[in-house]
């Protein structure tokens, strides 16, 4: 099934793209930057800088933080972190929807997989 | 200004995007793999390879390339590359008009560049 991504750069070093919002997406889901960090396989200190990154681009943080006793740390998205995620997918999808013949016209002009 | 670059991944190891698409675009323009690897400051060895793997990609090569004399070798896009080209980047250009809103809104929402 073919995936269409999209990655906005905003200038040269800010930019969002499917790595960025996944890792909100699962941050949001699990509460917790470390849990999202295994999921993508990722280190806890790249997922935290990505993270710190996000949350530094726009004009209101993406992220809250809470420093956590014995059960560590808590993470949860903002609103505006929701909406974010949200505008991204929705641009994503109405992308696979809009370019859907031209997707499947390079489809068909794949090569078929070799027989194993 | 920001600029909106996709992806379109055909299965698990089968994507073209923007890195992919700049390189057959330059070695077009230039008719040289090893030109245009330089403008995109990436070895010949990589050049090399990424352009292979589009290659094979599709049903039909989407470059042809000559083993030269003392000039050395040429390359140039098949029809076929050219029209895989020219597809993606219309659904570059299509995206960036569709999506301006969206765009425009998380844009507003940047946090202002720090003075320098």
């Amino acid at each position: 099934m073919t995936r269409l991504t999209i990655r906005i750069d905003f200038d040269s070093n800010r930019h969002v793209g499917h790595g960025k919002i996944r890792l909100l997406e699962l941050i949001g889901e699990h509460g917790s930057i470390s849990q999202a960090a295994r999921e993508m396989k990722m280190s806890y200190r790249r997922a935290w800088l990505l993270a710190d990154e996000v949350n530094r681009m726009f004009s209101e943080p993406v992220l809250e933080t809470q420093h956590g006793g014995a059960g560590g740390g808590h993470a949860r998205l903002t609103t505006f972190g929701h909406a974010l995620v949200g505008h991204y997918r929705a641009i994503e999808t109405q992308a696979l929807k809009s370019f859907k013949k031209q997707i499947v016209e390079l489809e068909r002009r794949l090569r078929p997989a070799a027989p194993i």
